[in-house]
């Protein structure tokens, strides 16, 4: 902030108690730019689980990283996906996870094939699951996955003649298509990916730079990544403010979501980073042990991580750019 | 690159055979820009390796995150390096990771050792560790160890009177301040980061943070990350010609050098990841599979991952802004 601004607006920290409330926060806010994360509708099975009415669609995508979640969190994750997709290797790793192979049995396996196993497609093939191969180098197994389930949700004539399309790109430029041209309203799907973060850096940053990208031209694809390392969620946050109803459990409560009492950084605190990774901003928040105030944070200045939820209800996060933030689960 | 400008450079991309030469790159390029970065200086002992003359120094830097790299390299690392730290909880990951708990015995544990466990602290100084506590939360335990190592090579005069220092903040003030005032010529330390990338998503973010940071105000600290999940390095780029030299081994070579043939995405290619994170920027390279002229790159555009070394001498990147690189060993 320069010296000369006729408004000058202070940066500031607060250090907050290990619970506060952050009611007044919120009904403060709420408004037109008011943007609301629900992290457990990844997990919990809604009462109209089977209706696939607009923003209830949930879809699990696996990419091809070592899974090494809890059983009870996946085994949530699952049934409560409309759709589960392998993106390629993540066959295998599906394969791997699963001891019995018979358990967890995915609708689709797409990408250009040349990581899923001959033997673990064959298998899963003669389940039930389908093959869509996409051998184009120009898209990523990533975007194949994604035009996969964009196309099964929202343009059904596609998938009805999956098995005659061809298998170099064809599905991409379908959807890519129908989304240009169609007028339809298209549904919202809330897409948890499991995998993209968390191992090999480069595509710990094409991930980044994946989601973003599908978020501008896809706006009604919602990611929530997962880290297959460390049981975390990272999401991208809009411009605009942003509230985490995520309330802090008791440990009862826990086991009553998850099955398990989560693994946190500190004992009954979720860690929570603040990440201007697309870009510098400047941020206010609420429900965090370190709370700011007209903040600005960038990856060549300053950063919130190793924060902590102490928000009794969840977080808040205004910001004038786009933001991701992680938290754990 | 708007339309308008007079003299437009294309963008291209040339895929490469899987082996070339980039000799002609390298003559033709090498002037007062460029700079050479030597992976192989953190395994490989120097013929001089008590020589602890400018440019020779390596130093071996542990954080809190769990150790999963191949023994051999580790061995390599550990015996290539002048001074072993580690950043608090590092302590318990290196117990971890050392079975017998006596063949690496590290010269510092540093930090606020709210992680280090009191067992640990007590093994290790038993034989000979030196504890060094500074508690202030104003810095991170990965800043502590730096100005404890920035401190031990060009401030003896801190490190001979360490254990009368107070125990929140007076190390880091003390080497602010030398590194402010001092007009002694300071020497250049080689780095080696375990740790810090790879884990959870706001660590690794941190991690990115202070690397800038502290390149930027202790020009003469040069880093190389090693990812603890993936065998990779990940080094800053400055802008110029930056020549990563790091010929392609054969499996014979690899054996002799790392004691094992390392892992690889592709059999006998390394991985490379060009990485836009703190700015766009445009680059050209040689040497990569996938090579690039005069490409603008950045994370909410495109960028170059998954990429792969075919140049039998290295690879080079030429970029206007700094870059982070990632690549397998």
């Amino acid at each position: 902030m320069s010296a000369g601004n006729q408004f000058e607006v202070s940066e500031k920290v607060i250090e907050n108690p290990d619970s506060i409330s952050i009611k007044h926060a919120i009904d403060a806010n709420v408004g037109s730019d008011t943007h609301i994360i629900f992290p457990l509708k990844y997990f919990e099975a809604q009462s109209g689980q089977d209706d696939e009415s607009d923003g209830n669609i949930t879809v699990l995508l696996i990419l091809n990283q070592q899974i090494n979640i809890l059983p009870n969190l996946f085994a949530k994750l699952w049934s409560n996906a409309s759709l589960k997709v392998c993106a390629d290797g993540g066959l295998n790793r599906l394969r791997d996870y699963d001891s019995t192979s018979l358990t967890y049995i995915p609708d689709y396996v797409v990408g250009d094939l040349d990581s899923a196993k001959e033997e673990n497609i064959k298998h899963y093939q003669s389940l039930g699951t389908k093959k869509v191969l996409q051998s184009s180098q120009y898209y990523t197994d990533f975007i194949k996955a994604l035009s996969l389930i964009n196309a099964f949700f929202n343009y059904p004539d596609i998938i009805r003649d999956i098995d005659n399309i061809d298998s170099l790109d064809e599905l991409e430029k379908l959807e890519d298509e129908k989304s240009a041209s169609s007028n339809v309203k298209v549904k919202t799907l809330k897409i948890i990916v499991l995998g993209g973060v968390g191992g090999r850096f480069d595509q710990t940053m094409a991930t980044i730079n994946q989601i973003w990208n599908l978020s501008s031209r896809r706006p009604h694809l919602h990611f929530a990544i997962l880290n297959p390392e460390h049981t975390e969620m990272i999401v991208l946050l809009k411009p605009g403010f942003n509230f985490v109803a995520y309330p802090r459990f008791t440990p009862h409560e826990e086991i009553d979501i998850f099955g398990i009492v989560t693994d946190k950084s500190r004992p009954g605190l979720r860690n929570v980073g603040v990440l201007p990774i697309l870009n510098d901003a400047v941020i206010t928040t609420f429900g965090l042990k370190w709370d700011v105030e007209n903040w600005r944070t960038g990856l060549t200045t300053k950063m919130s991580s190793s924060n902590l939820q102490v928000g009794n209800e969840g977080f808040v996060i205004r910001t004038d750019k786009h933001l991701f933030v992680d938290f754990e689960l």
